[in-house]
């Protein structure tokens, strides 16, 4: 089993970025310099990164864009269609249901599930909020293999146990805890107010601690 | 000038996370295996990370909680309010500024702003939305240094400009955008989408290959 570190994976996710924004223009090749210089990285990172995968692109030419477009969508997964199911229809569940980045990216929600009985039933997009009670079958039925938890911490673990035993094999979690899955399972947990500490941690230090990416 | 890498400051949130939570049910030290534990890291990353910043606790006594509890608090800079206002009144901001996990870590959303005259004047929590044209003034008179940026990715770099300008030091950025910020200002930039593709890329690999913190 290789092993490789999330912030290789994110990188890679960046590249994506700029290599579709370079094929949409027409731009043919792209060196490591150039693709390091846009995603604040440095060219011997961008070829550790990319090597990893196998052997793109020919010295002193640099990666061919198309192609390397192609790769990496391989890579990160993305050549086909995700359906995504939002568990918690309160503010931050809505926002993320319409969140156009993931659509763009081909992940589709596919359900939005609350265990509020004021909720289910209620207007969402072309459909309506579904009742937790529908989750195992609809996930089954539909297939899914994703899960975004966008509920309060005190039920999170419960609904997580829940998902799983569904079927579901990735889950994006923004509830402030933690919770824990089994080893075939995926988690990703997004902390917003980890995410204002750092800045916190680093208005304080001002310039005598600098955070580097790692 | 020293260099802290952001998987360290993560973890010193986490610590401080479990810290409060032994604190509060009274218990009076805590080792580094039990902190490892609690976090999903190793006894030495905790000793080494904690090292960083000065020497706390004693050779086979463990930390004290309630010390460590508050020098943590200090590292991050939490020990005072911050004040945050959010930029975008659309789904996401609208879930920020009310998220609650902000309030609980003492960062206080001062203030919600929006370009679009249809949102601003409209009610916001015990206030309205204001228009973008406050901005300037209420930073400047209110020493509002942190920003949440939840707008579309097209004015993403324009707004975050005009937020330098007007002397917020630090950006928590939602926008799906590559922007860039002079070095005396921090940028934190979450990708909702890019979550996701990390979660796709670990299934799609299964367990030929392993993410790993880094």
């Amino acid at each position: 089993m290789k092993r490789i570190a999330d912030s290789t994976i994110r990188r890679l996710s960046m590249y994506l970025r700029y290599l579709e924004d370079l094929d949409g223009r027409g731009q043919l090749t792209a060196s490591s310099d150039e693709l390091a210089q846009l995603c604040g990285t440095t060219p011997a990172q961008v070829r550790k990164d990319l090597s990893f995968f196998g052997s793109f692109g020919k010295r002193g030419l640099g990666y061919p864009v198309h192609e390397l477009t192609a790769h990496l969508r391989e890579i990160l997964g993305l050549e086909h269609e995700w359906k995504v199911i939002i568990v918690g229809a309160g503010k931050i569940g809505a926002a993320l249901a319409n969140y156009r980045g993931f659509r763009q990216r081909g992940f589709t929600v596919v359900g939005v599930y609350d265990n509020d009985p004021r909720k289910v039933g209620t207007p969402w997009g072309e459909s309506v909020v579904r009742s937790m009670d529908q989750l195992d079958h609809d996930v089954a039925h539909e297939e899914v293999r994703m899960a975004v938890l966008a509920i309060p911490s005190e039920n999170a673990q419960q609904v997580v146990d829940l998902l799983v035993r569904a079927g579901i094999r990735a889950i994006l979690n923004f509830a402030p805890a933690q919770i824990t899955v089994p080893p075939h399972v995926s988690l990703q947990s997004v902390n917003m107010a980890m995410e204002l500490e750092r800045l916190s941690f680093e208005l304080t230090h001002g310039e005598s601690i600098q955070a580097v990416a790692g």
